[in-house]
């Protein structure tokens, strides 16, 4: 089954940038290792800055150094990658630079894969300099990173900028969420397993959570993350594909565009949260000083750089329903925020309970199946099921206990890749089923526009929480008054 | 939840017969230590040897002190628990030793607990004796083991017997695997899951297995299996019962009636054997020399005692279907037999595949759910899952795992309770519902006896298969020709 990887000329803008040295050299270097990039396949790095080639393969080897394993480095295999590495300072405003691409492409019937690890607002320059200094061909690429756009409207600027040189069928946009096995693995849960596939819908699901948790505060990007907010932020992209993975139909292919299809006919679906629904279904929240992990940590306007007068959300929870025959009626509960208690992104399908029961009423409200599939901090599967109590005293007593696949447990061996591990590679092989597609970004941004239009027509200050807590109580109240709880106890 | 065990006299028949010194104080120790006997429950051994109550006492120490663990043994629980124990010499057949219980239970107001550890042949006696020396009373129960009968005419005449004497809610036919902790927990896995539950039918399942295999022989009662077989010593009464605790219909309640109605209206729905379907449907093996565990072990004629010409089955495999809305359609297939390779009692529901199958064609094979529900040598669950294979060159390829859950390893502490301990205790709760009832009893014999009928007047010699193999690959093929196979690897 393993096939080998075809051969690209990868031209990274931002080389030198966080992400770049945090992820993509990581990625890059173990597909090396484990031999599914090409022999010939090569990486320009470019950036503003004056590097020499040499210096620029160390700053990768010691970035490598830093995140890869000692058990997973050879002085070989480090050289062999880093051999690899070209480097080419370009000012990427001006068009002068980019024949420094064409020259590295000379000879070369790779395609290129441009990777724009850059502020969007650069997206369109770069892809008018690199269509006028010739180097695109219909094998071109692009591969950019969130976040497309504010809302809406400029999210169609940059979609239109990039569309104006390449074609959809050519731009890869990362949601790294998509590359993770779990969320993948959603895909075969759902569709390799009847006895999930045919109970995952209204008749038989009673509601769904989805939590994406992080400790972490600003960690000094406030100016940025406080034009955005947690909405923004987390839930435009992260969270709605989640989302869309768990409640699409079943696409009738793999391919691209039928999983694509799919995912947009749930943003489409997706019940906007407007009107008094903002009182009621929608909570947003601001930490303020607090402790996470036993450490006293500020608050948000206590960050550095605050504005102490900012009504920016680190929270939100909302409740919210996909409008179509699979999902009438079942509510979606979401949330996700900063400084909470751990680290932790899973999503609960919660099944009904039978309308009939004999086993100790008071243990009723235990019948009901859950699955729970976690993303982190470590990826793995469990279901919930009933068994009986196996103490002699307990008679007919039920006892919850998980059914689990933790992959980790479960194959020791195998190392579970990144999430960039998984996304370069199906963009050298060309697939595009783990990107998002513009439609599905402009849906999302739709919905998100919505509910913020709502929040600025009331002027709805953020609740406060401290932080290490689960996020403003009003977020328990919200999910309590409909008769469930948030999951808790994996 | 825990209460207090009602307190109970018991008379023990048989009290130095096999299943007594193997089983039964063994239980009553447990039970004892775990503080599930009543401070004054007392025990009755009767036999017809001559013993000491004293020697009696050392003889049941003995028989703990082989069969229990030593950290499950101090002298103080030893030493309480025969302390319960008086002896009687007794001739079953007389009336006259009768007096010596009643003796025994002079000014006792606990209700006797009669258990005849004894052959079938002498229930009718001593129940009579037991009335006419007044031992009983409306409190009495008594308790009988397989077998009851050699066929539905025997069955009814013991059954008779027994009924002449006790009411039917005051009689206790044991067999044991419905004390398995796994067997109950079939009730809570069907009947409190939804997941399971609502898929538990027709529409949702392909087929179903059952397999109960033995490593051992006849060892040393040739004489007593050959009149019997496989199929009246196994198939009547354990394999029937795990047929009828997956077939039954959801019981409205749990009270005894309620449940073993339902396993009733399994019995009398389930289709005979006969006609082209002695040829089809069903078959019969006998052993021959062979190596079991890699020790090399005679044939079933080659025993001791063995009659050279016996036909008699120490294998049998089935095919058959519960004629009834929930399962038409559906293959039921069972086996049991003796010198297989390995102790292994498990039933397997194969889900059905779903219609359309997205991923590797290859594979297709793989994607049908299956619920593996293990009895021996370990009790445990697993749910066989398609996940995607974790490698990154693997695209979606799919992989088969278990969600696991092995009682042994998921609740390190716990122990497993023998069967009898919990027979043993509902028993003395008065509780009847792991108790099996006249009709399921006789309803099992006829569908067996049709069977027997139909192979004797066919005269059908079973077919032979080596010591340590499946049985005769007869069996595999008739698995086989329907498109599935025998479960394997756990």
């Amino acid at each position: 089954m393993s096939e080998q990887t075809p051969s690209v000329d990868l031209a990274l803008f931002g080389a030198l940038g966080d992400l770049a040295l945090r992820k993509l050299y990581v990625a890059m270097y173990h597909l090396d290792r484990e031999g599914l990039l090409a022999d010939d396949a090569r990486i320009l790095g470019l950036a503003r800055q004056d590097y020499e080639a040499e210096a620029y393969r160390a700053r990768v080897r010691d970035a490598l150094e830093s995140r890869v394993d000692a058990s997973e480095r050879t002085e070989e295999s480090m050289e062999r990658f880093v051999a690899r590495l070209e480097y080419a300072q370009v000012d990427f405003t001006t068009v002068d630079g980019y024949s420094k691409i064409a020259d590295w492409r000379k000879d070369s019937s790779r395609p290129l894969v441009v990777y724009l690890s850059v502020p969007a607002s650069l997206y369109g320059d770069i892809c008018q300099h690199l269509e006028s200094s010739g180097c695109l061909d219909e094998h071109s690429r692009v591969v950019v990173e969130k976040p497309i756009g504010y809302d809406l409207e400029t999210s169609i600027e940059i979609n239109d900028a990039i569309g104006a040189v390449f074609d959809e069928t050519s731009i890869y946009r990362i949601d790294h969420y998509l590359g993770k096995e779990t969320v993948q693995n959603l895909l075969a849960l759902r569709f390799a397993n009847p006895l999930f596939g045919d109970q995952w819908n209204q008749s038989k699901v009673s509601h769904v959570e989805i939590t994406v948790a992080e400790t972490v505060g600003i960690e000094g990007r406030w100016g940025y993350f406080d034009q955005a907010g947690q909405l923004r932020d987390m839930v435009q992209n992260h969270l709605m594909q989640l989302l869309c993975m768990i409640a699409m139909d079943p696409p009738s292919n793999l391919d691209a565009d039928s999983i694509r299809d799919e995912k947009v006919k749930v943003l489409k679906a997706l019940r906007p949260i407007e009107g008094d629904m903002l009182n009621t279904d929608v909570v947003r929240g601001q930490y303020i000083a607090g402790s996470v992990g036993g450490k006293q940590v500020p608050g948000y306007l206590d960050e550095e750089d605050a504005n102490t007068e900012s009504r920016t959300e680190t929270f939100v929870a909302f409740k919210t329903e996909v409008s179509n025959w699979r999902w009438a009626g079942v509510p979606f509960y979401l949330r996700t925020g900063k400084r909470m208690p751990e680290k932790l992104s899973q999503i609960v399908i919660h099944f009904r309970q039978q309308p009939h029961y004999i086993f100790d009423p008071d243990q009723r409200s235990l019948a009901a199946n859950k699955l729970v599939i976690k993303l982190q901090p470590e990826e793995g599967i469990a279901l919930q099921v009933l068994t009986k109590d196996s103490g002699l005293d307990k008679g007919m007593r039920l006892r919850q206990g998980p059914l689990h696949l933790d992959f980790h447990k479960a194959f020791p061996k195998a190392r579970i890749p990144d999430a960039y591990e998984r996304l370069l590679l199906e963009v050298m092989k060309g697939q595009q089923y783990l990107f998002v597609r513009r439609d599905e970004i402009e849906f999302a941004w739709r919905w998100v526009d919505t509910l913020i239009e709502g929040w600025q027509a009331r002027d709805v200050p953020p609740k406060r929480y401290p932080a290490g807590s689960w996020g403003p109580v009003s977020s328990i109240a919200m999910i309590t008054k409909d008769g469930f709880s948030w999951y808790e106890d994996y």
